[in-house]
């Protein structure tokens, strides 16, 4: 067993989480050791922590990037100084329909999470992000584009992939009308992938506030949610709509909105948001979710970004801070997405 | 202003209607009178007799075949003599976004539903096919084939519609795979189009029963849902799933069985029944539902049924027997539709 150093959160709903020794695996015939040098904090992570996903003590974190510091025996695509990006999953059963597809995300015997899983060999519990270093099967590690920023670059593997699958999923291209609800760590992703695959983007917003953001990550306009007359004007315009409203919501003024046979994509998961199902009469309108992507999905993600010059706009703290971070993410006091640089847990506890 | 004469709900829930005279608009100038000769029983007629779907005093009847007996100056497409078949709609706004499209269906002002609704032209509530006459606006009348049985023919106008929308809107062809939930009025006509249209058809019922009609309709199989290994073995497995049940359900199980990023159309109408947002993330799969079709669909369906000899397989009363129907109807007891013949009415109240 090898150690390293991480956030653990105390099972009390606390975001201040506590610095701990946490193990790691000794390397398999194709693990590799990943230093995290940087690690996004997702909604998902805040959820976690108060206990509304499940048990409260983890340490999170589950889109990173870092270096390859050590790689096993029968790894061949990845070696030491190599930088890499981690997402949600780092393994799955490999055989089933949805590995098969690439989709491992959906793995039929459930992926293994990045944190709160169970390791498929030992059954030891999966340990996130938030730590100096990761070891995984060099098959869910991606090598990270070297345009790419690794700061900026970590949210794509999770608030990136989470947009991308629905675009993808919707054939979203020039000629698109996507709508993105709620301009936070996934909303500001959606517009700025929606946009670089040619589709016209609306952000709906309950406030004008952000409409100069909106603007300049991509979108043609800010649609104000409390102005009926805007919101009556915008009913059937969407082909897809990409709500990444935390928050429980009703969803029936953005189904108003959907065009007929377009797509309500509701990935901010909200976790008691139920719809009626007469709601989805009128347009045969499609509602769906998703959670994140496969392997074959991430590597394009990660080559559409580095063709189109992709990556979050982050606020980067120091790993020590994670309180702050976990706190004005709560409160949405963030543009868009908290980065933990992780480099201070290689100093003495202070 | 005309008479005719039709069974009209007491507004008390009973199924046992009266026979009562009714009024009809004199034709305006693009309106045919059409002489009701069959009219289908549709689940929906019973909600609203019970009083599920609003008032209970109405002159339901919203798919029926019958001739044409006048025709108004303007009228250039039918002619007295005529066969007519009529659904759900009968006017529209025809200028929004929706009629513009062929989607009268849903037209952003409402549709004029076939009773139950309210004319355009005068407010005067209209009553439905339960009747020896109705009036309307000819085009919302399709030419009926001349190969189609009239009184089989007649539940096209509502089940049918409302099965082929949803294939329609999921491109199913060769190599699709449907399953259709429940095998009622509406089921037995999606298993019929789905296998005309070439896809590999499994029906999905709480017991065995039907296993010798729905291979008779078309369908490679019946699944039954309460055997956890064979259902276990269909995870994943449908294109789209057609759900007809009108009873509120559990609709986890059906999603389930469904292919990634394929559909759960639910088509039945339970009123009360809600999905959680959860239950979608994973396969990213789409839960959609429809309400019968416009213009352009139906026609198309039309066409589509005589060019392979579908209708329903239907047992037909005299409209007398409105209650007998109604009643077997609620206890699932038909095989699988009934059809009033109204030409009893043309004979003296007994």
């Amino acid at each position: 067993m090898r150690t390293t150093t991480g956030w653990q959160s105390r099972g009390d709903g606390s975001t201040v989480l506590e610095r701990v020794e946490i193990g790691r695996r000794e390397l398999r015939d194709d693990d590799i050791a990943v230093r995290v040098d940087f690690c996004g904090v997702c909604h998902s992570d805040l959820h976690r922590i108060r206990g509304a996903l499940g048990e409260g003590v983890v340490v999170p974190g589950h889109e990173f990037t870092g270096t390859v510091t050590e790689a096993g025996p029968g790894v061949t695509g990845l070696a030491p100084g190599d930088r890499v990006a981690v997402g949600t999953v780092v393994d799955s059963c490999g055989a089933c329909p949805m590995c098969r597809a690439g989709q491992e995300n959906f793995c039929f015997e459930g992926p293994v999470t990045t944190y709160g899983g169970r390791d498929r060999t030992d059954g030891s519990p999966t340990l996130g992000g938030y730590s100096r270093e990761y070891v995984l099967r060099e098959s869910f590690a991606y090598a990270l584009p070297g345009t790419l920023d690794p700061a900026a670059a970590a949210p794509l593997m999770c608030a990136g992939i989470t947009m991308w699958e629905p675009l993808r999923s919707a054939g979203v291209g020039p000629g698109s009308r996507v709508a993105v609800a709620g301009l936070g760590g996934l909303g500001h992703l959606g517009v700025k992938l929606a946009a670089a695959l040619g589709a016209e983007v609306t952000v709906l917003s309950r406030t004008p506030d952000k409409a100069g953001d909106a603007r300049r990550l991509g979108a043609a306009e800010l649609l104000v949610t409390t102005d009926d007359r805007r919101t009556e004007q915008a009913r059937g315009r969407f082909d897809l709509v990409l709500d990444t409203v935390a928050a429980p919501h009703d969803l029936s003024p953005l189904l108003r909105m959907t065009a007929m046979e377009g797509t309500l994509s509701v990935l901010g998961y909200p976790l008691e948001t139920s719809v009626r199902i007469m709601d989805l009469v009128q347009g045969r309108k499609n509602l769906s979710s998703s959670g994140t992507g496969g392997r074959r999905h991430t590597a394009e993600l990660l080559a559409f970004c580095a063709e189109h010059g992709i990556t979050a706009d982050v606020e980067t703290l120091p790993s020590a801070r994670v309180a702050d971070a976990l706190d004005r993410l709560g409160r949405g006091d963030v543009r868009y997405r908290f980065v933990l640089d992780m480099s201070d847990l290689d100093e003495p506890r202070s």
